[in-house]
């Protein structure tokens, strides 16, 4: 599909694009397809832009990344398919470790994520080979790596299921989740849900990470002054508003 | 995936399922899962139930389908991945034409969708071999059969693009479309935009087209009495309401 550059919502309309040459290439998963489509629906109600409490959260973010002992980057289908070049630099960045892990995992998807990665720039992908379980989950979902999200303090899970970030958080992880539907479990649960478009996101938290590393009390002032409760009902005012906003466009006829 | 009937979203997870294999079928295709997903976020904030006001607008459908001269009822990959059956009962009730629309047309596709409505009991299925356009659509978009949508008075159009809406109503047709969206430039454009879901509003309408064929009086009324603009404000203040609602769910965390 051609798409003018003038287009508005060329962005989206691109991103939404790329993630079905990623499907085509055997990385993303029908099922992957419809999830975008959720958080598109979500982006169009925030206008498509970084809202101001999401940038909050992505400092906040890039504060326990900074600080993490073990800080590991989880990477699945849609999130090497759309944003491969943008977790690569965020991990050399912070530094931190990146690990496959996916919802409806196959041995070949795994490893074609992993070779994606590599070619985007890393130089290690964990997740391929999995030798340990997250607890209170059944079946491939629980897979991981001990040396990986198993021994990790602070983990960011982009575009993340509700019952992996539960399991995650239950592990005593602070858990940092990208997921664009305020109201999902994934926000609800995780440490720090930042709300907001994954190719968004992950520079902001990576220009931040920068910053951080050379200004450690701001990153204790940002843990220390963080409320989830607070950031996300500002994020559901917001979307409200926007709503309000909408509406008042014209809608022609009777 | 099995998901166990007790699912608080058992519906919606069961839909998905069937769009999966929609597009395994040849049927759907990436985009459509796409689409998709972004109606499912849309539903979840309805609340994955019919509300008042697309209840009525339901029942104006029907009141226009039951008068109408030359009803016609559109469908594409998605509808007819979802909602065979559904579609081919409303016809039969109406009655009305079949026409096969596609937004990405191939003729192989176009086939095995008359071909899925033939298998759910339908008799004649249009649009397979298109021989005439819709003006102010380009490309294979415009494609459409002189006996089905270019001669109709009334056309219900599930799941359908904003483009291809417009211009059907500037051909001067009722347009009524089904769409989770209420301010797609779908359901903006539409003359009686229903914001529900396909599989509760197909047989909704049928329900009121058999209710209708015996009460003239009332069909009159339905048709004198609906306002489209109330009608979406009425959807918008639902959704609002929704929101809030929703916010005040227990979150968890600091």
């Amino acid at each position: 599909m051609k798409v003018p550059k003038s287009h508005p919502r060329y962005t989206s309309l691109m991103t939404r694009e790329k993630l079905v040459e990623a499907w085509k290439a055997g990385i993303a998963i029908p099922e992957g397809l419809i999830a975008h489509g959720r958080g598109e629906a979500w982006d169009y109600l925030l206008g498509e832009e970084t809202s101001a409490p999401a940038l909050v959260a992505e400092k906040t973010a890039a504060a326990y990344l900074v600080r993490a002992k073990h800080p590991v980057i989880s990477v699945n289908g849609n999130v090497a398919g759309l944003a491969p070049r943008e977790v690569v630099r965020l991990a050399r960045a912070i530094p931190a470790k990146i690990e496959v892990n996916l919802f409806h995992r196959t041995a070949t998807r795994a490893r074609r994520i992993a070779t994606e990665l590599m070619k985007a720039g890393a130089t290690e992908v964990l997740g391929v080979r999995p030798d340990a379980r997250i607890p209170h989950l059944d079946s491939d979902r629980a897979l991981a790596q001990r040396d990986g999200i198993v021994r990790s303090d602070v983990v960011l899970v982009p575009l993340e299921d509700g019952d992996r970030t539960e399991a995650l958080v239950r592990m005593g992880k602070v858990v940092i989740s990208i997921d664009l539907n305020p109201l999902s479990r994934t926000s609800r649960k995780a440490t720090v849900p930042i709300v907001d478009e994954l190719t968004r996101a992950l520079p902001n938290i990576e220009k931040f990470v920068r910053e951080l590393h050379e200004d450690p009390k701001e990153t204790r002032r940002l843990i220390r002054t963080y409320r989830k409760t607070g950031n996300l009902r500002a994020v559901y005012s917001f979307i409200g508003w926007r709503l309000r906003t909408l509406e008042k466009k014209p809608a022609g006829g009777k």
